[in-house]
């Protein structure tokens, strides 16, 4: 089976985006990405942030030029984002966050997050701005906003290699999930900026 | 002549960035985008700011696997940028921009800035954000920072489709050029916050 970077497979349309597709089962079966999608176009429609997920890096290679309006790369390869893949500006702050779903029941794995990932979180946090992680437990159907600044501080304590569930629900934000938005992460990320403040 | 999205040719490396290159003429044959790639680094570095240029979206509509570790896209299309090309933080604030090369003397035409730009930097605006141009007048080998409140509030008192050159010394800050960073654009940026809060 081919492997695409979470969320890039080349299809881009699925059957669940049709319109025709009806459930009281909101958001099932949909990616953490698409969640995550759906719930920023809502927020960007109801000006209440700007956050989009950057583009894929692509290294392109070559490219042919078939037409005279349109470039065709015919060969590139997938690169590693140097950041993370969200990014924007909510309430005059700048967001900054990385996604990931894991399988796990008791942890998060701490290979899921490279240190390019985590450098950059760190660097945000040093110029005043707000990163954090959402991570999606799939077997709980529970998904944790955990500002980045407690994992770090956390990784300085400790040489795990993991995030126990435990450590997560007590340093994250639940965040709620509904239908508009899907995942209304700014609630939870709301929480966590009131105690900042406080 | 094969077109590409403004710096996105398939080729990388330019001889320009082999380190034998040596010269007094810094960034002279150098394009807007390598300078600012090249500034950014630099602030990145002094932890002055974390502003990062966003990948090419590109639509991938086939790939082969020929090894067991690579994805091999062997059909895919560039894509327009829903966004703009640069954002991260400055100073605790958000900050968002496109940059825009003319060779054009007197004047910076608007069809340079699709309206699904000026859409998102609006967007940005209300949300607390600074979003503005660095427009390069190739001819004067001047780079001007543009806030982009004042390019709305011009639009939206003139049927006109450019902004003059009078009107972009007026109402931008000139960003000084050097080695270390090619572009010091967060220089021309803060005389701008500076007035912003007075």
């Amino acid at each position: 089976m081919v492997k695409y970077p979470s969320g890039h497979s080349p299809i881009q349309k699925s059957d669940r985006n049709n319109k025709s597709y009806k459930t009281n089962y909101a958001g099932r079966g949909m990616s953490l990405e698409e969640k995550i999608n759906q719930s920023n176009q809502y927020y960007l429609t109801k000006e209440m942030a700007v956050i989009h997920k950057k583009p894929t890096p692509i290294q392109v290679v070559q490219v042919d030029y078939p037409h005279r309006s349109a470039v065709k790369i015919t060969e590139a390869y997938y690169r590693q984002a140097s950041t993370t893949d969200y990014n924007g500006v909510y309430k005059g702050k700048y967001i900054d966050f990385e996604a990931k779903e894991t399988k796990n029941k008791t942890s998060f794995p701490l290979n899921n997050l490279p240190e390019h990932q985590r450098n950059h979180m760190s660097a945000c946090n040093r110029q005043g701005g707000i990163a954090f992680l959402l991570i999606s437990f799939h077997s709980k159907n529970e998904i944790f906003l955990i500002p980045y600044e407690r994992i770090e501080s956390y990784l300085q304590k400790t040489s795990k290699k993991s995030l126990t569930y435990a450590f997560i629900q007590k340093n994250g934000y639940l965040c709620p999930t509904g239908v508009f938005p899907m995942l209304d992460y700014l609630k939870a990320l709301d929480i966590y900026l009131d105690e900042l403040e406080q």
